[in-house]
């Protein structure tokens, strides 16, 4: 069962609500003698930590992560890493709107109907905030793969307007606040966003996140297999409505002659000459890069009124004030490398258990 | 860990190779005294079995199942189900090809790579002919949802042809052996693909699934969302590449005023006036349609020769003869059906167990 | 997998070091709806707190819990429960000894063996300090099972002192320090402990925990058997060598007519003659009360020098000096009992599941 | 979840009732490439097979063991290896006696009260032919531990029959029916088991397992602790009502002093003086034998009638004729042997996985 808790080997369970008093997660599993200690954490949650730019939701967190078990001298010892980041941007607001009223494309009404309670406090259990943990899970995971896994992530697409592929420079996503790959595409997308946002409006976007390094074998058929195991992560994170995998939605409309990827032997090695397939045949890492892409819906916290209804079953319009996420996929880019991350972590020991190294 | 299994509560765990003796399922957690013999299932296998049309391949497997277990006088007992079919169409041929020889776009490479060996025997483990255990599965999984939830998929795009959705009907589904919902477009996609089979060819496909009557609260946060699990689900089918919910991608290019779902209630029951979210929030159904979407790439197995290699290391062109499927996305469409069933099945369970009927 | 989680449905990861900064445990899949806040803890918390007798070791923690999230306004959400409790008694000691020197009868040497590392301070993870979660999560299962469940526990054995059946007084386990229910028992082992805690030595136990109430038809055959969980859960706590139900090794020199429990209806109900089996057959709870013993090592940790060997390889006598346990079975009763709660509370969830309430 | 799966990397999954068509299980997570056939396993099962003296049930099945998949050329290759055996001594005779009178002692009331439904003839689900499969899993599991593993069983105990430990001698194990360690005890228990079996009586056991060769560093603790997976996979076995490791419920008499094990460099290598832990200290083993003991309990089907009920509520009294098992314990013998195997296997993979080899 894993209503918190994902991964088999490598398991990360995450809890805590927006407005608690903190959130936390639980990584169980990792292997002893690994060098972690806050400084490898801090990095990858302060890159996703919102309100750095006008793009993304003006809620201040420090963020600060502590790690409460699992490492000893600055190494793991085997036994759970608990983590934990306490919550300070807590207003002491009045929550009486949202207490009843069911903010439309948010899981208020569904929680409600499920479970007959929730903590509504800025979304409780179901806020964005909970990505923080995948993000610090994450970090822990890059550690387990070690430094010859890369896994990088970028904005692809924001709204109706893509980057152009031959533009890309990974060099430049850490240089700007959308992690925008494309330098031509940056400025279009500022523009845009800068307009959306003006208006109290959101916008969806296409994510895209490449490892590259990943050995080959990770992955195991039939129920475990990678790229069905990214699918979840990935469709797990909030707001994500779609995921691919190498050509993807596009396979659809491909022939075998142009969607196959020729082998040759090269120097000793097998060598791919494309990569359509993106890292994964029968569920198992080739060794060619990973390629995942996931698609993340516009928020529905907006400034127009959306007809809804109220916990006592009331007609009501509901507009969302205050702080303002124009494309929550932004934030989303840190939390799906460190979902994958996590996932490929996993993989590389489920894969020693079964076959050795 | 779930390396053959898929589901929580309602547990599917399948064996056997294309080319072995048998291949089975074991269905653990079935609830008890649900009427249940060989006539439930069998109509679904024969629906998705091989050879019906000049558009599948021609393998000619009877796909006569058996209940070995866990069935007594017509009802479940509430222990494992095992099924079980017997593998009658294993010609005698002279594999030596395809032992060796490592067919691009298909798992034998990645198979070898990681396990050292594998029944190369028409795909072995990682043949199409597993997803015979998923229908069979799936069939069962429809009994404990019960006649309210109705699963139906059709084929929504073959290569670049799609459908007009203004011309949608569930009908012709299973009137066409290419599962498709528009009376106009059939002739369309019945020409283009003679045209890929007479070719040796193939062609990549989109296929929907939508499930009606499903009850709202199923999915558990965070990590058991009812669309991560269908996520997972549908990604583990066979050249699966990609998968959406709802709007999907196109979810991507949406503002979140086009992209809501304004509710009201009427009559005193919650409505949705439209369902771009695919009928989940926050990972919980909402009593809305459940619309899922996969895109399935067209099979390496063409006439074309692909350079690729040999286990030895040396380098070979491989082209398919014999047995062809020019679009695997047909055959998958009760596939997506039976997968979408099952995590359903698994969905109430665990809801039930955790919160009550 | 599971290494610090256990349970399915009524999930408890436990983790922390006794000299870390906090232990902690997080409770997933609790009902939602259920009252809960910290009161409904504490108390159980402070049963097994050790320094409240000479007969505990003196460690002194005020091992007050915090509730970190899945509860709002009094209620559990259905979310995780995070509990937290802070190490305060953390002596800034000299650990050198203990760091190198494996204390015999103790996991030091295994875990070394195991990880190539370990957090040796007051035992690190495997200190019995992480059994306070057990009983943290243990009173959230009390709660789960409702007040029609009673379980209680007792010493019902130290070293060679057992009790008089006859005797069994179940209000009188709560007034005494040694949870002893027998009047004429508690002078005898009061004496006997003082002489072992003054020769600084320590001796075993037997506990017994009697569940009343439980509902027949919890447990999952065959490998979901209410009987295997509870040994499972029994065997995990620290220093437990045995487990047993019913009559136990007892039935080894029965016959069939001896152990066997005559059923007959009473008032439309089935009533059993006796209790040999311990309130399960075939894995499954059949409303009599459930019956389990374990028993508890004596702690290696005595005045008498024992020869053992150090991280690298040198031969030295070790023994313990300072706070002393001379009986470890003595706190050892709170934790079966809550081990037995959370066992049961996951079956109750597993059931509703599968076969509905 | 695990209703009918134990093992977390090596999973087995059994099925079948007594008297349906068949029984089987599935392996899963099996190493690859390990040499594996029939030879392997049958010799294994023979040795469980009731009928082969007077002392066990005379049904006479000649389980022949078939592997279906995940075997390919003589070896594994990573997929999951099906296993069946068909029930080949189904008599037609009239169970309607056993539908309707619940045999006491056994669990046809409970699989009732449970599940409302169960297959009652000779036992469905609940009989001890399940435990067949057990000894071919915990075949496959020696061949994954290798030569360098070696378990074996004895019983140690009959009714009040116990054993000389002076005149333990593990070869004569298999030179009689009763798998008796000791020359002396064997005439004594023969003439006793006769005389319960014509008294139509039956009488309890207690089985010993030893396991040498053991690997150290097996074992996760603080839930996935070898000695409480070892309690989890005894206890489960049919008719056990008590486990123990090492000294087991002599430890509750023993002092500190009594119950320590030296340690010390001999050679190079850790020695212990004794072994009264049974070769596991804090979850994890240590490399000395691995001693683990369960008690059976009698068969409750003995000839003299024991008051029961009905399953429409009336009282009755309920003898058993037919097949006589006078002590359930002897077969017990190769299933325990067989469930340490599966075990010790399991985390040998999960031991790889976490820590690597």
């Amino acid at each position: 069962m894993s209503y918190n808790t994902f991964g088999h080997m490598f398991r990360v369970t995450t809890w805590g609500e927006s407005h608690g008093p903190a959130i936390g997660c639980v990584i169980d599993g990792c292997p002893p003698r690994i060098p972690l200690d806050v400084s490898d954490i801090q990095p990858w949650l302060d890159r996703r930590r919102p309100g750095q730019s006008k793009f993304t939701t003006q809620r201040q967190e420090a963020d600060q992560v502590e790690i409460l078990s699992g490492v000893f001298e600055g190494q793991t010892t085997g036994t759970p890493i608990s983590l934990l980041i306490r919550n300070t941007d807590q207003r002491s607001r009045d929550y009486g709107d949202i207490a009843t009223r069911y903010r439309p494309g948010h899981a208020d009404v569904a929680y409600d109907t499920k479970y007959g309670i929730r903590d509504y406090r800025g979304g409780g259990r179901s806020s964005a905030r909970e990505t923080a943990m995948r993000v610090a899970a994450g970090a822990v995971a890059r550690k387990v793969l070690g430094a010859g896994v890369r896994i990088r992530g970028a904005m692809v697409q924001v709204g109706p307007h893509g980057i152009d592929r031959a533009q890309l420079d990974w060099d430049l996503v850490n240089a700007n606040p959308l992690f925008c790959p494309d330098a031509q595409a940056l400025p279009v997308w500022e523009d845009y966003l800068a307009d959306i946002r003006k208006k109290g409006s959101s916008i969806g976007a296409v994510i895209e996140v490449v490892a590259e390094g990943v050995p080959p074998g990770l992955g195991a058929p039939i129920y475990g297999k990678l790229d069905s195991d990214l699918a979840m992560a990935l469709m797990s994170i909030n707001a994500v409505k779609g995921v691919e995998i190498g050509e993807g939605f596009a396979a659809a409309s491909l022939t075998g002659e142009e969607n196959a990827d020729p082998m040759r032997m090269e120097d000793g090695r097998l060598r791919f000459a494309s990569n359509h397939a993106g890292g994964v045949l029968g569920g198992i890492s080739t060794g060619q890069p990973l390629v995942a892409r996931f698609a993340v819906k516009p928020t529905s916290s907006i400034l127009t009124p959306v007809p809804s209804v109220t916990r006592e079953g009331e007609n009501v319009d509901v507009m969302t004030k205050g702080r303002h996420d124009p494309c929550v996929g932004i934030r989303a880019v840190p939390v799906g490398e460190a979902m994958i991350a996590c996932v490929l972590a996993d993989h590389l020991l489920r894969h020693r258990g079964q076959v050795g190294s």
